[in-house]
């Protein structure tokens, strides 16, 4: 594995669920190396395959978490928000400094058998920060994908039409901006300190309610009004 | 004051604020019969002027809050967070059943010296929770109007672009959610019961992190993408 591939790669650990294997087929689709990691390698090499059969010139791998880990500069974190505590910590030893680890999890109350449309309190305050503080400060951690849609990640042939509300540090979460450009639809939204994923985290909740309300099983999705356009202003160094 | 005047009649506590004298000019501007209630009657009388001088044909009355309150069916608090526990106690007494208060209160941390990208959290849940508890049950709260940009309201030749998440009991819901159809742009989205105010709620400290990064002085605003067109699906009874 050469450094240019370890940059370019995008590790999707529990790439096997939802709305992991749908960030899998559409990064491989747009050309960038993709590892599957699950806690089973079974699993993770089963989700590779069903990503080559929808992207078959997609260059994509399934790999054990920690094996996939250590194979793309930026680690997506995409299991159950119960799993994410275990899943960091067997992680943690394979990961080197200048790696990236993006949570998307949702502490959603069905963690611990209430309502997917509630929330549970985090000591921490969101997801992303208990992430953070499970692993050393030369790990920059970033909160994003949260409110996307499996559903309409899986549609390869539609643009997602979702915004992406990315917080974190501000190079790290300016490259996770980036990787957003990569899937027609979905837009970045500078969305500041990684302590605001406590109120991202909780809009999945919102939406999710909303679902249900509507009957809408494609997933609402979030679009903010009076952005300015790319090059108009690039956000300030806040 | 006949009957059909008080149910058409919509009170905006802090109507001399930002927010509320946008709603009040809104309103006043759509037809509605408009109360600008406010703690002092003179600051009162100067916003009903404003909204005459804006809206010369808008039916608009300026009086103290509780005053205000006897005049409408439907109540909106619009005061600093920090003042809306001390309003709703000072209308208590002028309530009748039947009436429905509106919350779009926010509980920033500005409001005890903070940072206004942040929140501060509140022991029933949200402010419009707060709100509740301190009314009988026969008094509907309603959670509305958060997001809505102060400048985006005042500007009026421009539709405001804005959806309105509503939370709260059904039948209040509801009249609450018709009421948004007055405003051009706005468009009323079941929020479903009113403990999803505080995630309502919180979107307005990432939209103001957001306006402070992106230099937006108008306001960002939200939209939910996905919906069914009203005439598709109404809202399941949930």
């Amino acid at each position: 594995m050469s450094d240019s591939e370890f940059d370019d790669a995008i590790a999707i650990l529990g790439g096997t669920g939802d709305q992991g294997l749908g960030l899998a087929l559409r990064f491989a689709k747009a050309g960038r190396p993709v590892v599957i990691g699950s806690r089973k390698l079974d699993r993770a090499t089963a989700a590779e395959a069903e990503v080559k059969r929808a992207v078959p010139d997609g260059n994509v791998t399934g790999l054990d978490n920690a094996d996939a880990t250590r194979r793309a500069k930026i680690v997506i974190l995409s299991v159950p928000f119960e799993h994410t505590a275990a899943t960091v910590k067997s992680i943690r030893d394979a990961l080197v400094p200048g790696q990236i680890v993006v949570s998307m999890g949702v502490p959603l109350a069905s963690s611990v058998g209430g309502a997917a449309a509630h929330m549970v309190g985090i000591w921490q305050g969101s997801c992303a920060e208990l992430v953070a503080s499970l692993l050393p400060a030369e790990i920059g951690v970033v909160s994003a994908f949260q409110n996307v849609s499996a559903h309409r990640l899986r549609e390869l042939d539609q643009p997602v039409e979702c915004d992406v509300v990315v917080s974190g540090a501000k190079p790290e979460r300016e490259v996770v901006m980036g990787l957003c450009e990569w899937v027609p639809g979905l837009r970045a939204v500078d969305g500041g300190p990684l302590g605001n994923a406590r109120i991202v985290e909780s809009i999945t909740a919102l939406l999710i309610g909303m679902n249900i309300r509507y009957r809408v099983s494609e997933g609402i999705g979030v679009r903010f009004t009076g952005l300015p356009t790319p090059t108009e202003t690039k956000p300030t160094s806040r």
